[in-house]
């Protein structure tokens, strides 16, 4: 078992695209401007909330291999608007009142303003496809969008009930979070107008399977200070995750009933006692494992490319899978 | 002054299009049918639940009168995908539990279900275009999206408050509901390979305000038996409708403080002392003149076409302007 290195910022590669990031910013920031000032306020709020922006870095980072500067700020864009409305209406969902340190959106405007700006993004990215251009940025990004509601939905219907099947609860996580990830790289490759596209997406839904389950294992094994979000969110929104699966199937009798009865009354206070379960189970150690091995297929699908040209995509993935926030 | 005779019923279209709605609602129940049980049972119900399918008779009408009958399922089925999506949303931000008479899906499964789903059915349209693979079909829609996004966030912001300003509200409804009747216009045209599309867009257009104003109107005079929601719904949601503001802007004195009251308090029970004024100050009959007119420029729009080819479009507006649910 090979553990990564820690990566404790994303310094470097956000150095080597500050200008991009900045030409990022500035479109998001026109293209959510409108006469509607309560759509510009929940717009702002979205753009400038401290998101780590990794899926436009990918939209980028694939740019710069491809040699590609079109349609290169715009694509990026169009994702994380996709992603930003996703947010607003999985806040909603899930009642969330904190992310990025910051209150929600739903929070502060209420889960109407939510709901609505939450479709204003969604519609605002299907606008700017149509300048795009391309048929097939089109047909993966509504795929996409698509799949991610399933995904949404099929959490849901698990709502207050323990996932006791690790495949099935890895298609959740590919679907809601995933997918998006895959977007990004496939859509990178298409506006350089290539045609092999294999690598791109076994990078995107290995990197985005890992980014999510280092999610999981955060709001259990992070520090809320850094995480920006409340301990055990997952736990007090009904949502059974890697952690909790793992340790609720290979558990039996007194453990198995503790994690249900915990689970089954979202007994936020009870998270040590949870988590002191889930170290004798060696769910954290399995969870970092998966996390692991889906990095390492990310960084494998890598392995077509030139080595110079893999390294920041390489640190990308090093950094999102080790992450403390 | 010319007033409609009112038409009972959609039989008579309903008879001639008999084949087209049996394929549409196949069709849609085809392409909302996933491996989800929750999203399956969202849809039907939006599907099943006794929508009058205004928007996509418009586009078989159309395409009647254009001899096209390709892409014309798929394209009506996209329209109303849209608009089954805006009202799942709807409803959620105005926590309406009523709606045809059965209860809403927010207030069946949830609003998490009704957000999730309502996100479903967009990106399962936004897929479906690209079946349709017509740029203009998907400029269209996006833009029409993103349009009524923007209007029901507006009609958010005024919220509890009650608009004075006619001309303002009558782009709220333009944007909120007239944009997709606009769009079933269009996009019949742009599917039948048709370059003249003014006549579609001012058809659509005053249709879509008029079939808004006729809803206004029949929340305040018309019978909650018929219309399948609770009478004064608007009210108790706090919306301003066409009723309450011409009342409120032509009232002085004591009738504009008791409308302010009503409004302010959102009482329900008093909706009589309201009609009273709203009878006093004509806004009933202002309220049938601007439906009428709007009506009016509908059918005019179809000055253009044939006597013959336009008699189901000016049935459908002539029922549309009177109907009674």
């Amino acid at each position: 078992m090979v553990y990564f290195l820690t990566m404790t910022n994303l310094t470097d590669i956000n150095d080597t695209l500050s200008l991009e990031i900045k030409k990022l910013n500035d479109f998001l920031k026109k293209v959510t401007t409108t006469d509607v000032p309560l759509i510009n306020a929940l717009s702002s709020h979205m753009i400038d909330s401290g998101g780590k922006r990794i899926r436009p870095i990918i939209v980028f980072l694939i740019s710069k291999i491809m040699s590609n500067d079109n349609k290169v700020i715009e694509s990026a864009a169009i994702i994380e608007l996709i992603h930003a409305a996703t947010l607003l209406h999985d806040d909603v969902v899930d009642q969330s009142d904190i992310r990025h340190n910051i209150n929600t959106a739903n929070k502060v405007w209420g889960n109407d303003s939510a709901v609505l700006v939450g479709d204003f993004l969604y519609s605002r990215a299907f606008e700017l496809i149509v300048e795009i251009n391309r048929n097939k940025v089109y047909k993966i990004l509504a795929e996409t969008t698509n799949k991610i509601s399933q995904g949404e939905v099929m959490q849901l219907m698990y709502k207050e009930k323990i996932i006791e099947d690790i495949e099935k609860y890895t298609e959740i996580v590919y679907l809601k979070t995933g997918k998006l990830f895959e977007a990004s790289a496939l859509v990178a490759v298409d506006i350089a107008e290539c045609e092999d596209s294999d690598w791109a997406r076994n990078f995107g839904k290995n990197f985005g399977i890992a980014y999510q389950l280092r999610n999981d294992y955060l709001d259990y094994f992070g520090d809320d200070n850094q995480t920006g979000k409340n301990i055990a969110e997952d736990l007090s929104e009904g949502k059974s995750t890697l952690p909790l699966i793992h340790s609720y199937i290979n558990s039996s009798g007194k453990d198995k009933m503790t994690i249900k009865n915990i689970f089954d009354k979202k007994i936020v206070s009870d998270t040590d006692k949870l988590r002191e379960i889930f170290y004798r189970n060696e769910s954290d150690k399995y969870t970092l494992e998966e996390i692991d091995k889906y990095s390492q297929n990310a960084i494998k699908a890598l392995d077509s490319l030139d080595v110079d040209n893999s390294k920041n995509l390489i640190d990308l993935t090093r950094y999102c899978s080790t992450r403390t926030r």
